[in-house]
């Protein structure tokens, strides 16, 4: 399936708008993997397991994994989800840019390595440096547009002289002009909630991967009142660290439930997304 | 040795200007290495070799290696080069860029597992999400400025309403409030002259990487004339496939003689930008 048509089925299949990223930091496994060989594979499967009737899609960061040397678990990883949990998209967070013969390399590792069904790409070099993505018929391109951190503004705030912001342009481009295969989409931070909210009125329906929300302090109401289509949905709302690492700390049963604490934290996570929808009521009569 | 000091002395002690590109498809490699297990990185070592001591800088482009499962290639290749040819900076070319959690874990994929003298950065999602790059001390950090690809300026060349260009706002923040350290460098495009000499009088001796001569067409003399500091020097200008592929083609004689075409090649093309070199002839006297 293409994946805005897997993306628009687990919202409604999974009744949900949660995102789970998927960023393994190696310093922070359950003790119970310790020095096992696979321990970052075995940790996301884990997790994944125990969130995938849960989530509208997830989001492996592949810097976590290149960084160790763990490139193959993460093909391993994207392969389980794939055979386990098949219909889940799964977006390749790997915010690649480049030129175009370039690009189509880092397509091929994307879609063809790691099968992933999306990729997020960042937008600075223009539009011949995304088309190699694009060109990927039934594949997602996620163009980073407003982004969560606290410099994302140095940038992507600067005004271009008519009250246009860089980010407004780049909504423009990816819902407009890059957009002849519909296949695009954006990343917008949760940590600037009227900037969604404009992303939003510039883009119409185009689905929004939102990262912030859970430990980067984005408010859950606000970014859904901000970022959701008139039908409830349009979001992909990212939380990592909170759902991965919910069972750590003290007084918590980190080593042998990190599972069940994860899926805990997604369903939490889920249920104050849903009572946000505005429009989950008529959405669920149907 | 840490990267700036390393270059400059590259620069003078080889006379030379030429960054050569390690941009290995494995489509085009010689039929002699075809079907052997490390045919990328027997490749890339026979062009390394051969042109070592013609060069400023190596810089290898990443997703190459990535789209087919070669990174323990691209590790041995660059260990290869320290160990064979110590002082040559080594330039991952991976122009990443995430926020500050995330870019550490590039920056520890670029320096401590790949073991690069310096990485390219995509600037767009602003200073926090650079700084884990710049935080290692004497490894270099390449912001992207303007591309050398034909959408480059799609973005890059937007007015910020005074007549500055985000590029130039990109070359100041670089050469500016990003550089604490001393460490950053700038991406140029030899495509676009008018705008490289713009970016050398915004940032004085900055170094500035300029792909696009050779197969882009980006042609040596403007270029050089446009980018060179007053001492003849401050440019890294890389060439990949008009140096890789020299000995491809009707007529010559590509199996055997790879590393010997492109030895030519290198050799040809610094001399023929030292040939534009305007104070090349005081620099010898010292």
């Amino acid at each position: 399936m293409d994946f805005m048509s897997a993306l628009r089925a687990a919202w409604r299949e999974r009744d949900s708008l949660l995102c789970v990223g998927l960023d393994p930091d190696p310093t922070r496994l359950p003790p119970s993997l310790a020095g096992r060989p696979r321990a970052i594979f075995e940790f996301c499967r884990g997790i994944v397991d125990a969130t995938a009737d849960l989530v509208c899609a997830f989001k492996p960061q592949i810097a976590y994994f290149a960084a160790c040397r763990a490139e193959d678990q993460l093909e391993a990883l994207i392969e389980h989800i794939h055979a386990r949990h098949p219909g889940i998209p799964v977006i390749l967070d790997a915010k690649r840019g480049d030129i175009g013969s370039t690009a189509s390399r880092y397509a091929e590792e994307a879609f063809a390595r790691y099968q992933a069904d999306a990729v997020t790409v960042n937008p600075y070099m223009g539009q011949d440096s995304v088309e190699p993505y694009l060109a990927w018929e039934g594949k997602g391109v996620i163009l980073l547009c407003r982004t969560s951190n606290p410099g994302g503004g140095d940038l992507q705030n600067l005004d271009l002289g008519d009250g246009e912001k860089l980010y407004e342009r780049v909504a423009r481009l990816a819902s407009g002009a890059w957009n002849a295969n519909g296949n695009c989409a954006l990343v917008v931070g949760a940590t600037f909630p009227e900037e969604l909210a404009r992303v939003r009125a510039l883009v119409g329906e185009l689905p929004l991967l939102v990262p912030g929300i859970g430990a980067q302090g984005g408010d859950i109401a606000t970014t859904v009142s901000a970022g959701q289509t008139g039908d409830g949905l349009g979001l992909m709302l990212n939380s990592s660290r909170a759902i991965l690492y919910a069972g750590e700390g003290e007084g918590k049963c980190w080593d042998g439930d990190f599972a069940a604490a994860a899926r805990q934290a997604a369903l939490d996570t889920r249920a104050a997304i849903n009572a946000c929808r505005v429009s989950v009521p008529v959405f669920r009569e149907k």
